[in-house]
């Protein structure tokens, strides 16, 4: 199977977007509801979290990992790379790919947790790979309660986003990459907020299609992974909150599987 | 000594009333910052880290536990009760008896997380303790992630305490239960908001009286506590931001050891 990873709800967008794209194949999901958020945590204990969720989804028989959580990926990637002998990919790579070839100016921005921002990932992979881009980032720590409260066109939520954008706005990004997995619920509000003429990129789509090309290009593999049967979604706690989220992202009921 | 756990660092504001009226006894505090917020996470879940958090107090020679999170004593202080045989202290029964004491009406708002109010614990108690009081109670998520960014006084937290409080004014309250120990830090942009005659309740004085008065009667426990020697604050993770709300909560520098 396809196992794919979150700190919780927000890593259904991608899971949603492989599913559409490879729907021949099976997933498997697990989010980490018991210990979420990731982003305001050490990227220590994040690493640590992270290896245990590799671990479980091996575990369910997952022959490739799709790290789908920004705080993860940006932190334990390549921990994750060195340590499990298994294809692993994450949101940040095509993230950096396509805001590169979005970008006409070179000046992109970046909005995402506290320990995403913190790592710096977003502004070396870059950098790295088109030295002329600039790059400006914001940490916005609360996006994802107010996403997980579900308050997507509230006024204080509108005036949150303001505020977290208005120092992108002020270095006049042509590009705002959405760094983290919730925040593609909050697109209508940051369009508008950030300028009309910005793209905002959501890794969910090149990631899936980053997959899918990976795929054609290992056929052995790809026969290795199951098709057919019910996607899985598991979560380390369940809430009606959470089920909620799933249901919204999703455009139907999610089962969500304790693994408790 | 006297051992006092939370999600994370709101219980501090608990930790820091018992400080000031037991200054001769030592303190060991937990924050569990790898898992925080417990609020949002389920009954179970919530009821398992308790037992932990516990087990590690009593490993570092707490002979008194003290639970300075709403959410788990909303959920687990009569199990922890049950499952240890230390005297256990909790928020919830002080500001019980200290807002049937303060309202005149009989008319108590309670504000909390989700996981709190869900238990529905502070009406359940209040009308057994005084059948004539009405309990009204909103779930107040957002309350927690804004004071852990130390957005105090913000036009955005402003907006946000008003709706959350709409309710309970129009139920004309005449007392207000803090039911979560991050919000004494909120206390400022509550009080106007519910009105000047309200009367808010924070538990942590009254908790720190109830903790007071026990020792006293019992001599032979007070007796076994630890006295001198600096307080030791754990955590499960150790962050930037922790460490700011500490200072503000004590207005002094707290060493948080990660208990890692």
């Amino acid at each position: 199977m396809i196992g794919i990873f979150d700190s919780g709800v927000g890593g259904m967008t991608v899971a949603r977007a492989i599913e559409q794209a490879l729907p021949q194949y099976r997933l498997v999901y697990f989010g980490d509801l018991a210990r979420t958020p990731y982003g305001s945590k050490s990227g220590e204990t994040i690493a640590r979290y992270s290896r245990e969720n590799v671990e479980f989804l091996l575990g369910q028989g997952a022959k490739i990992i799709v790290v789908a959580c920004n705080s993860a990926a940006s932190v334990a990637a390549d921990r994750l790379r060195t340590a499990y002998p298994v294809p692993i990919f994450e949101v940040i790579a095509p993230a950096v790919a396509e805001a590169i070839k979005a970008s006409g100016g070179g000046r992109i921005g970046v909005i995402g947790t506290r320990a995403t921002v913190k790592s710096g990932v977003y502004e070396a992979k870059i950098r790295a790979a088109a030295d002329h881009c600039r790059v400006f980032s914001v940490a916005c720590p609360l996006l994802v309660p107010l996403v997980e409260e579900g308050w997507l066109a509230r006024r204080e939520t509108k005036m949150i986003v303001r505020r977290y954008l208005a120092p992108l706005k002020e270095k006049q990004v042509d590009t705002l990459v959405l760094g983290c997995t919730h925040y593609p619920l909050l697109k209508d509000l940051i369009q508008p907020r950030i300028g009309r003429r910005v793209r905002v990129i959501d890794s969910s789509q090149a990631l899936a299609a980053d997959l899918r090309t990976f795929l054609d290009e290992n056929p052995a593999l790809a026969a290795e992974l199951s098709r057919g049967g019910e996607n899985l979604y598991y979560a380390s706690d369940v809430t009606e909150a959470a089920t909620m989220i799933a249901l919204r992202i999703f455009g139907r009921p999610i089962e969500l599987r304790h693994t408790g």
